[in-house]
């Protein structure tokens, strides 16, 4: 059954049962939003067509964030921090346009980036039955992830040859649901409109995360289909009259992941294994990446980008272990599970009673992988070159199995994208990278000690910095026509290949298969488990908690609402004018140093326009780039970030401090006229060309 | 008997053997320089006369660094960031002496450091026989331990008594030694003159260990007894003209800690355990002190001196992991033991064969403590409060033991340096107290998962923040007479005293004692089968090795030399000119940024004076400040770092690209004239007065 619009939904009964009134939670599927809450709280009641609306004109960025339609000429606006790495990759030393931001005067000089994909959510249909059917319960973990790895790619095969559609079979409730996603694939993507980097991210990692602030993050971009603009119909009409405090807000996006529903063994798992391991090689590359960027001009420009994304990801994990060591959220979630148990104990025909313990046993297998995981898979040697290398290696030998019994990236539904990535042209420095890769010995053979076998293949019997250099200065993976030939080969033919990358990658990928498999099967048991667990959870509070966020389109609300923070009243907005008394404040001093053309600006402003504003909505990583909208459906801001307090988050709902952060339409708007002169792409949004 | 001047040397036999010429390795004993190597390669033979006047002319400076008497009124001379630990305690809101420099124009404004302390060494006496004795063969390792420590403490205090001087009995040869070491000691040191730190420590922590480099980093104190200038029989000449390439040079300093002579045991142990737990530390106190930087000029002010001292450490670390990684430096390691090995079977009647293996099997115990043992006892909660409320609690207790049975920092000839600390009167910010606890106490829990007891007592029941913020607020730790009335009490009445910060120091006192002792114990275990092996070293090399470095005085040699890297040639000195190249060149943005005092004085420069040289002496951390001498003994300039080639010097000796650095005494009398008017303390130092 295809769950779009209209359709009456499945749990009204149950959802009847839960009729007090509650916080602005939730990240809601569009094919089953909060209705009754939305018109108790809010007097409002989003029409099929709304909601179809708003789905339709709503973006993936394949890089990890959202966006949304801003004309019909396929005019895309998202964040800068989410553009950012297709603009880094559009840069060279001649031109920064990070730094002094990029305007395309026409059509032709729209850039086209090296490896942006853009996905639409054009239906959803719930295939949870056909999945689980394949799934015999008489299977071991290994053989049943087999099993569900296969029935999900042939169920995504069979969808995209039936659609010519990217087909996703998306894991919900931790496998309590599961549904088959379809996506309008968009490869031709065009860089239009950016600001400076300054001014989308001006205060830096100093602000990230914090409110006040006074950022323009903001890009746009066009979509291209054969060379042409793409026509949309759903895409978001502007209001240049914003919001007011109070008001009801909208964001619709693709919130990365939460855990909001994982059983206090995996919480404790998170808190001991996974966050420390985590930080531990986060603060390692920050400390890498600073000490580089302080060499030269150059190198903060090559790094600059990737220093923004680790002491990002930094942050959010400084949030999850404040959140993970604070005994009221662990003691609600204690609370939670001994009412879930006691539940499920309560109605053995659930059949869930032994659920918990199936998770805390296979959580235990994966605590013991999860580093070398990390460190042989994950990480990928942090090397551009390595991860290529790899791919390079495998889909040899994958392509040669079964559609499901390839590892996931390899299934045939997903070819296009790793093609895409594996022929990405984005440059390579090779002093750079050697240095990341001499960091990256090192820091493996303290993580798992120098004498462990696969740091020793790793090293091959030379010090990290020779060896490193060797990697990449012996290697020709940077060469595209050297892939595109390597990846044309047969396994046999691959093996004869003698290049020192790929024999890297060669030499740990037995164990680093065979580690993934490890977690895999653990995976499929915990699922198996959650799925258990998710059916005691409906039959007990319907669906009043919404799935955990696995990157797919969601629809969140709040209100638009200041904070108090140390016994401070923070408005719900700031304006451009506060932007100048920032800076004059830090003495303009990186990174609280506005851009030339913001200087020269400064007469012409309309100062009290608002800028950035902050709303209760449910929002965390990958929701960047959401459009906030009015109940009309009206775009009057995009969501940027959440602010300190938000970043718990991750595991619980909260909205006396924590808050979602904005740009306002009305400040983007007033800079796109009177910094940048964007007069033409004001028209083509506004309607008035 | 007194290793003092002029003394025959007793192992001068032993010394013929090794005729074979060297490179200029070696941190010597003044008492026991190379004469025979200075006289085969440089036709230098320093008299007793020279040898003691250099000794007294030098100095240590208690917070870790090196430094030389300047004057016969008491001006010494050391490094800038040696000394900006004592200036940031001088500074405050108003006041930033790190940042403006400071410039006393009379006597009187000669500013009184809060806890530094200077110390002369006075004589050297061998008392390993004296120590050896009262270590019973039988004893258990605990026992050993306490009876060494004991019989340590009783020859301290003694000397103590009979000389009124401080008295350290030093371990030498990892136990293969004991020297009674007396020193004068002076704690009224005020501060005389000082650049601002961005002349001191132009090009920040980019250009810490690189060269060419261009740094005024050096500082004047003067050293007061009675509230007068004390009068200095020894101190150095200057001499203006500087030295030339190819020049014998000259460091007399204390170098802090070498691990030239351990074992591959305890060299595997510092590779896998040691080293990637204390870098772990240090990265997360780098992302933490430059984030919290970030947030305003005046953090930045409070945090400057540490994230400089943190940084600096990690770079050390770094060049650690690497040599530690090298499989050259490892593989001479291993044929270096093998051969010890192979001597100690083929003699048995040195008694050593069994000595490596109760090595290892130590190291192993201490292993399995080290993590517990940094995070409860050596890191202190990264907290000043904390450590001093631990100093209140334990001191209370271990006065009421034998002195040869307290805890080693609390035996009686150390009380002066102990209450000197106590009684700090530095400032504590209470935000930054509270976010470094914060930062601590998930830090701890990460590393030992948050359900150990120890976290769990230090949390308190509470979340990080909350738990921080209470230990500081609700703490009278910071006020000092609530310290020195805690002082004074017996145990019985401080165990009535009711505050937070006492109160965590008591709830993980006793594992944190328990842990000391059990490194302590196998510490012991080691240092016997050092000494073993040293005796075998001996008998197989003679002293060809000086002894590793003990933080005390040690002379060492080289040429000024420049070196080749990365196929360019790089001389041996930098002038003032370069300087203001350098900073044109990246655009005068910090660190890179030099100070106004600087930028007017430009045209006033004689721009080819010598600036900072490079030269092939062995040094280490603790050097820092370290005179530079002719083979006349004057001082012709005044070592501040090591390039990054040089930090495997910890393990091993190479001079092929590793160098030190230092200032060139003609670029120092230079910038004290032109920039900073100081004529009158040049006029002092050159005796033109």
């Amino acid at each position: 059954m295809t769950l779009s619009f209209p359709r009456p939904r499945l749990l009204i009964a149950v959802l009847l049962l839960a009729t007090v009134l509650r916080a602005d939670d939730g990240m809601w599927l569009l094919t089953n939003p909060p209705l009754q809450d939305l018109k108790a709280k809010y007097g409002f009641e989003p029409t099929p067509a709304w909601l179809e609306h708003v789905q339709k004109a709503s973006v993936r960025m394949n890089n990890g964030g959202s966006g949304s339609f801003a004309s019909a000429d396929g005019l895309v606006i998202t964040n800068h921090h989410v553009a950012s790495d297709a603009i880094y990759k559009l840069s060279s030393t001649g031109h920064n346009y990070l730094e002094d931001g990029y305007h395309a005067k026409s059509r032709a000089e729209e850039l086209k980036c090296t490896d942006l994909e853009l996905n639409v959510l054009m239906s959803i249909e719930d295939v949870t039955a056909r999945v689980n059917a394949a799934v015999k319960p008489d299977l071991a973990p290994a053989e049943a992830n087999v099993a569900r790895r296969s029935i999900m790619a042939e169920i995504e095969k069979e969808s995209l040859e039936q659609s010519g559609l990217r087909s996703d079979v998306v894991t919900l409730y931790q496998g309590g649901q599961y549904h088959l996603y379809r996506y309008k694939r968009y490869t031709d993507v065009r860089l239009v409109w950016a600001p400076e980097q300054q001014a989308a991210f001006f205060g830096g990692d100093p602000d990230n995360f914090e409110f006040p602030r006074y950022n323009l993050d903001v890009t746009l971009f066009r979509v291209y289909e054969n060379d042409a603009p793409v026509k949309v119909e759903h895409y978001l009409k502007w209001n240049p009259a914003g919001t007011t405090a109070g008001e009801l807000v909208f964001i619709t996006g693709h919130p990365g992941s939460t855990q909001r529903l994982i059983t206090m063994a995996e919480l404790e798992y998170a808190r001991d294994i996974q966050v420390p391991n985590v930080m531990r090689y986060l603060k390692n590359r920050e400390v890498l990446l600073l000490s580089y960027s302080a060499r030269s001009e150059e190198n903060a420009r090559r790094a600059k980008d990737e220093v923004f994304t680790i002491a990002n990801s930094r942050k959010v994990y400084d949030g999850r272990i404040s959140g993970l060591l604070d005994p009221v959220l662990i003691a609600a979630k204690e609370a939670e599970e001994a009412a879930l148990k006691t539940f499920a104990a309560d109605h053995p025909e659930l059949g869930a009673t032994d659920a918990w313990d199936k998770i805390t046993a296979a959580q235990l297998v994966i605590a013991r992988q999860a580093l070398r995981h990390n460190l042989l898979e994950a990480y990928a040697f942090n090397s551009d070159l390595f991860g290529k290398a790899r791919s390079l290696l495998r889909a040899a030998t994958e392509r040669a199995l079964p559609n499901g019994e390839r590892l996931r990236e390899f299934r045939d539904s997903a070819r296009t994208e790793f093609e895409l990535a594996l022929f990405s042209e984005e440059p390579v420095y090779e002093d750079f990278e050697i240095l990341k890769i001499k960091n990256y010995l090192e820091y493996i053979a303290m993580e798992l000690g120098a004498k462990d076998p696969v740091v020793q293949a790793a090293l091959g019997g030379k010090a990290p910095a020779v060896r490193a250099a060797e990697l990449v200065t012996g290697s020709k993976i940077h060469d595209l026509a050297f892939r595109k030939k390597l990846y044309a080969m047969s396994p046999e033919e691959l093996a004869q290949v003698d290049d020192p990358m790929l024999a890297l990658a060669r030499a740990v990928d037995a164990e680093a298969r065979a580690g993934r498999k490890v977690i895999e099967a653990q995976a499929e048991v915990k699922q198996q488990a959650h799925a258990r667990i998710a059916r005691v959870r409906y039959a007990k509070d319907g669906d009043k908690v919404s799935p955990d966020a696995t990157f797919t389109l969601r629809l969140a609300y709040g209100t638009v609402k200041g904070l108090q923070q140390d016994g401070v009243d923070i408005p719900a907005y700031t304006d451009i004018a506060g932007t100048f008394v920032r800076a004059t404040e830090r003495n303009n001093v990186p990174p609280f140093n506005l851009p030339a053309t913001w200087l020269a600006a400064k007469d012409r402003f309309k100062g009290d326009t608002p800028f950035n504003f902050i709303h209760t909505s449910y929002s965390i990583g990958g929701n960047s780039g959401s459009p906030t909208l009015n109940r009309n459906g009206e775009f009057v801001g995009i969501l940027f970030d959440g602010n300190i307090h938000s970043l718990v988050w991750n595991y619980a709902y909260s909205d006396t401090v924590a808050r979602s952060v904005s740009v306002d339409v009305r400040g983007i708007l007033e800079a796109m006229r009177t910094v940048y002169g964007a007069d033409e792409l004001v028209a083509e949004i506004l309607g008035t060309k």
